[in-house]
């Protein structure tokens, strides 16, 4: 188990570009949620696979903590759970962006159902890390339950 | 991914217990469920875990079918997990009973909020496997959905 602490912003415009250091593609879709548990199937550049369990988010200064526990599994079977999933398939490539100290921003950019929706969000070791903040950073949704993962998969 | 083919029965009586030939302490728990999927985190003998995501059961001939994704986690992750439950911790005592064939009965003794519920459930390889059925079997309730583990652990 770790304990998975994050910021999240919206995105405006494209100059991030240029300080990409990588990128994955990622589908992704959750099995079931239990109120508040989340089950998260993950398939990442078409050749492994992850599946997350989240426990409930709670605000932690001016982060959102939530536990998280996460397994490789075998690609093969989250595609097949894939199939058993609520909601849809959220499609998203994930640009990786040096922030710092060490951290990353990271942006992803969806496509699919959510195409033009761009969010970046920043994992930090302590709720009350102090970030910098680059221009491009719109508006922060950090704890905004309509640009939870979850809500983004289940939402029409 | 395996397909799990199960028939699962109540039972009478003690007889079985003169055949036993190994038992194992069950605690387990439901994460959440999407409808027709369940996400189950089990903890054997308070040695091992195991994380369990379940598919729709389906009708097939006289047993029930089931897409099931298992995978062996830390302990530690599993106890974590388990205060994250939807419903109760269930608790029981799995004994294993030769069912011939290469087969077994695995005898589950509920305690706790289930004391004195014991069922009898087989794996089969085919839907339409003949069943040897022993004395000490009670009333057939494969499918019924009262008897299921989710139902049981979140059943009042």
């Amino acid at each position: 188990m770790i304990l998975e602490i994050e910021r999240k912003f919206l995105v405006s415009g494209d100059a991030w570009r240029s300080q990409v250091s990588g990128a994955r593609r990622i589908r992704q879709a959750y099995l079931a949620n239990g109120g508040t548990t989340s089950v998260r199937v993950r398939v990442i550049d078409g050749s492994s696979a992850k599946l997350t369990v989240k426990g409930a988010a709670r605000a932690d200064g001016p982060a959102l903590s939530r536990p998280e526990f996460e397994y490789a599994i075998p690609v093969a079977d989250a595609l097949a759970m894939m199939e058993m999933r609520n909601g849809r398939i959220v499609e998203k490539t994930r640009y990786l962006v040096p922030a710092g100290a060490g951290r990353t921003w990271e942006v992803d950019v969806f496509t699919g159902a959510l195409e033009g929706l761009v969010l970046a969000e920043i994992e930090l070791e302590r709720p009350d890390e102090e970030v910098a903040l680059p221009d491009w950073l719109g508006r922060e949704v950090t704890g905004d339950p309509r640009y939870g993962n979850m809500a983004l998969a289940l939402e029409a």
